[in-house]
């Protein structure tokens, strides 16, 4: 969909007009009462669930919940997933072609808030027709902006699901995601951003990014049960071949990312993240910054994830109860990590669909 | 000191000839009985104590215990400290010129074992006339060396202090090691290892090596203590210079290794500690792999310590009870992340002194 009313960006920019690339599952019904919006996180694309064509290898990222008789029920709602601002999936982005020059913006498209993203998704939905979401849902940086949904159009949204989110970044997560972009900008292909200009993509870096990101992703404890210290081989080849399967397993995730995602889209996903602090605007103050929210929400988070932990998530309870809202709160025993929220765990079904069920019933 | 005859490798190698780079605080006594060996970390050398030179801007890399007067007291013991085998301060390492072709071995250089270096180190104690250790001592790396000796050389050494170690290292540690030698080796700058014969050094895979090494080497809890989430000017700036301190912090640890330290010896060190297991000679039964020891052991590590935390440090405890071997243990309460040990913290200064005042009651 494109959208030709300027933009204006929490930076001080301005995008001049803007491609929102999105899918659909389901049918809006005749109030207008069934949308949920799905948010996606960092390298996740609008294709949320199903396969485009019979030969895809993988179906949406978020399969797991989307579909007919699933946990987000596409006989029951109509559920919209877009390719976020700066995205590489269609969406307008860093990789676009800039009008103004004939070549991709590059370095030059601007760097973008969780505010922003609610802002451009705010149009979706008018020129939709949903004047209010039954739920905005989402998990990691996705619940970050089902929060951020509820503190910017309080009426437009009437339940917030945020799995596995944080209020904002620890100076950890800064860390770690300063090292992926340090990965990328160093990569000598990557000439300040203007690789398409020369041929080149930061595919190094890129490569470097993905499999830090991916440590990240996965308890200390699966990593151990999936690999432990297990060899490729019988025997330590004393060389700098693939020796423990854990090295295959980042080298391939590494691999397989490069050639499927921009650089400068990850590079601004991160930062992103890294500017997601919606207490900012009230002096630190998380529960005041929750003030205006009148949504329901449903936090859920995971034991073993170290990347947002169960402790963040408890900041928001906190400060939603705070403001007297109605809030549910699960903590799901897994060892998945952070990756838990992509994942089909029964407890985590199980309370997702008990809490949709509630959400279905006040339609 | 020289040494003409050739080291048998774990790996099946030799190296005919090697230098061993050393330094010494206090005097031996007559009975031979006061010899203390330090053994140092990944990235650390001989040089542990003491300023050089009087514009030195530090002093050695553990001047907070050795010295006259502290825990590790120069007045009373012969501390000997090397810089391992595969180093670059001085050592035969791959920086080294190799005397078959006239150039630095570079990635000729064979990879190595905690226990290639044992046997180095014992052949150093032979020179120094030391016939047993009072004690082998050390942190992380530095602790494994220790734990080695005890099942090498039972008798030896009588004590041993492994301070942040573990029995071998998790998928997570190797996942991480991974991603820093991926960062080292896709360096274009790199040239398989053979940088010196280009005039060149993988400058940028090496500091981010570092910079994600640091990651690892702080806790959670003491980044956010240090850095939080303050911004470096007063607001964001919207571009990818610093914004938050802690991508300065992480900058500068980045940059300032990178001139100091050889990338192949960083290859190399994270190797040394990927193969540490010393219970796969024992058919993964780390009570067994510690039947030879003889020694008394104290054992340390530290709350907050997630890259070898204290449940690592209890594993290595039970196989030494379950050879009724003398072990003391003490989990010290800090937020200070892997890198405690090599702070001056009261509760581990405190513990250190008193065992270490036991050893000297022993003598």
């Amino acid at each position: 969909m494109h959208f030709d009313q300027p933009l204006s960006l929490e930076s001080g920019g301005v995008l001049a007009g803007y491609d929102i690339v999105y899918e659909t599952y389901g049918t809006l019904n005749a109030e207008r009462s069934n949308a949920i919006l799905v948010c996606h996180a960092l390298s996740g694309s609008h294709h949320a669930a199903g396969y485009h064509h019979a030969d895809d290898r993988k179906p949406g990222w978020w399969e797991n919940m989307i579909g007919p008789g699933k946990v987000l029920d596409s006989d029951r709602f109509f559920i919209v997933s877009s390719n976020n601002l700066g995205g590489c999936y269609g969406t307008t982005g860093p990789a676009t072609i800039n009008p103004d020059s004939g070549r991709p913006f590059g370095p030059d498209f601007p760097l973008l808030t969780v505010r922003d993203w609610v802002h451009s998704q705010a149009r979706l939905a008018d020129r939709l027709g949903i004047g209010t979401w039954l739920a905005v849902v989402g998990g990691s940086l996705g619940g970050m902006q089902g929060l951020q949904w509820a503190i910017e159009y309080p009426e437009r949204v009437r339940h917030v699901a945020a799995i596995a989110a944080a209020p904002k970044l620890t100076a950890q997560n800064i860390a770690f995601n300063e090292v992926a972009r340090q990965a990328i900008r160093s990569d000598p292909d990557f000439h300040d951003g203007r690789y398409h200009d020369h041929g080149t993509e930061p595919r190094g870096g890129l490569r470097l990014a993905r499999m830090l990101g991916h440590i990240t992703y996965l308890s200390d404890d699966i990593m151990a049960e999936k690999f432990g210290r297990d060899l490729r081989e019988d025997r330590i080849s004393f060389d700098f071949g693939v020796e423990f399967q854990v090295e295959s397993y980042l080298r391939h995730q590494g691999d397989s990312f490069v050639g499927s995602f921009d650089a400068n889209t990850y590079l601004l996903m991160t930062k992103v993240l890294d500017y997601f602090d919606p207490a900012a605007a009230t002096g630190g103050d998380l529960s005041a910054a929750f003030r205006p929210a009148m949504a329901d929400f449903m936090l859920m988070s995971f034991t073993s994830d170290w990347r947002f932990a169960p402790e963040r998530s408890r900041e928001i309870v906190k400060a939603l109860h705070d403001n007297d809202l109605d809030v549910s709160y699960a903590e799901i025993e897994s060892s998945q990590g952070h990756d838990a929220f992509l994942l089909q765990i029964p407890q985590y079904v199980d309370v997702f669909s008990a809490y949709v069920e509630r959400m279905e019933r006040e339609i």
